[in-house]
């Protein structure tokens, strides 16, 4: 069944001029490509499933090669090369991001937390390991993140001390924990949009903002360039999660691979909840727009970037 | 109720020489100066308790400063002194092992774990806080654990980046981790004494390990000098965890700080299960000269350590 949403999307896909088009292909092309070499620096930099223990090394590599989109780690890619850095330099902090995303999947999916069954189109890391495994695989995945960063040389502008603390902050109690404990302290309550704006600001803009800086930081970024990219960052974080909130309401199970209509289920607080649907999609548009702009100073080198937020507010999963 | 291992303790500290009880008085001292500002540091290194969102930085908080030996962080301490470099440099260090170690004690007491509802003598993060909060309590002292790190300036012969790898590695997956996955794996089931040994080595003697080395690195330590004392934390780690299991039957909860007696309930595999109480003994004796033996090339310098390993071996909860 195609909902008002699905319409509203593919006229607006319509409305843009020809020249997105030729663009998504190349965007389609340039991502399979990045993704590819991310996939394959990712299965390096993990231990092998029969390194001692091979159940919790099963059970990571499991949870991060569940099929994602890799939309953390190609952000990473395409904003060090949006400053004109070696993307090579990025790869090693885009793994590190995905896991501390997948981290925070596994242990949200938690029957203690959110306690969902599916991920990914696949039974959530404690449905298949059992709870104490997917903990524990959830803290692999935290700890090798840090392992990952510090293998970095460092770079004239940034050593791997300031990566450290980026990612440490963005993933920590003040940035993606704090953003999940307040959704999880909000569940079936009345909660205000400032308070919504929190969740989403922390559970996911923040480890968002930090692919994007993180991959900057990688290219020797100026601080003009690294103050331009964490705004774009900060509003495309904001505008990908009001989407997820729809399409959690638009879309089927199978379509977006993880259980959908969950978060009308268990009350939880959303932009469509909030603002009615229309709202949240003028929403969406607004922080879209938001980040688009803040792209400007960057000019041509920013085309990538913007593609990628066009495709995020195009997405259907 | 006196028991023989209780007696044997005393009758073994009753021969030690003059010279020993003296160094205790020293080594108090010494424990009590070192512990009264590494409290400080670690204060003034957390989020305050009203930062937002309070609850997780209450319960980090509450586990954090429920009255723990601290041994590892006096351990980090000394090792830097030992290595002749400024005790100063070690407190951000110290710090993060304790975060690290204390997260490691919420997420194996939580129900899907060891299920253990009390620790330090107080009830267990998710009594208080639930299991959700508690798991995410854990990981934001996980994560904060290398902020920590990261703020170290590094020094001549040890970079930043050399720290978190050594922070992440002994924790990790093939570290802390990969030990409490054995041992969760383990449960009711026989175990040889090499598995035995993986759990300790990994779950016990790599932290405190990692915490004597990253003590020496702050030191700016010969190489030679850390060679030397991660021979040391080696044997230390072990001869802490065949006391910790000798203790679980000996002891009493009130004794402990937390459930005594667990080991044997859930037919856990131990030292003394698996060598007897005498053998048990025998070993931690053994590790314990092993630890003095490895200290010896430090000379003067490693007084300290080997009190601290004394106090160790001697010690009741």
């Amino acid at each position: 069944m195609e909902t008002n949403t699905n319409r509203k999307s593919y006229k607006r896909l319509a409305r843009m001029p020809a020249s997105f088009h030729k663009e998504c292909v190349n965007l389609k092309q340039y991502w399979n490509d990045r993704q590819t070499k991310f996939e394959k620096t990712l299965d390096k930099a993990l231990p092998k499933k029969n390194v001692r223990p091979a159940t919790i090394h099963e059970a990571m590599r499991y949870s991060l090669f569940a099929g994602g989109k890799r939309l953390r780690p190609i952000l990473c890619l395409a904003s060090a090369e949006a400053v004109g850095g070696p993307v090579q330099n990025a790869f090693p902090l885009a793994c590190a991001v995905e896991c501390i995303h997948t981290y925070s999947l596994i242990h949200d999916d938690l029957p203690c937390m959110d306690d969902d069954d599916l991920r990914r189109g696949k039974p959530t890391s404690h449905k298949v390991y059992g709870e104490g495994l997917a903990v524990l695989a959830g803290d692999g995945l935290l700890t090798i993140a840090f392992e990952l960063v510090a293998r970095c040389p460092g770079w004239p502008r940034y050593k791997v001390a300031d990566l450290v603390k980026e990612l440490s902050q963005s993933s920590g109690s003040q940035g993606l924990i704090g953003g999940q404990v307040v959704d999880l302290e909000s569940e079936g309550k009345k909660i205000s949009i400032e308070d919504l704006r929190y969740i989403h600001q922390n559970k996911t803009s923040a480890l968002i903002t930090s692919s994007i800086r993180l991959g900057a930081m990688s290219g020797n970024a100026t601080s003009a360039q690294l103050k331009t990219l964490t705004l774009f960052g900060k509003s495309l974080g904001l505008a990908f999660q009001v989407i997820d909130d729809i399409l959690d309401i638009t879309q089927t199970s199978a379509e977006l691979g993880k259980s959908a209509g969950k978060d009308l289920k268990v009350q939880k607080a959303t932009y469509p909840s909030l603002l009615g649907m229309v709202g949240a999609q003028k929403e969406a548009a607004r922080l879209t727009k938001q980040a688009m702009n803040a792209l400007k100073p960057l000019g041509k080198r920013g085309e990538r970037l913007r593609e990628i937020a066009e495709y995020m507010l195009a997405r259907k999963n």
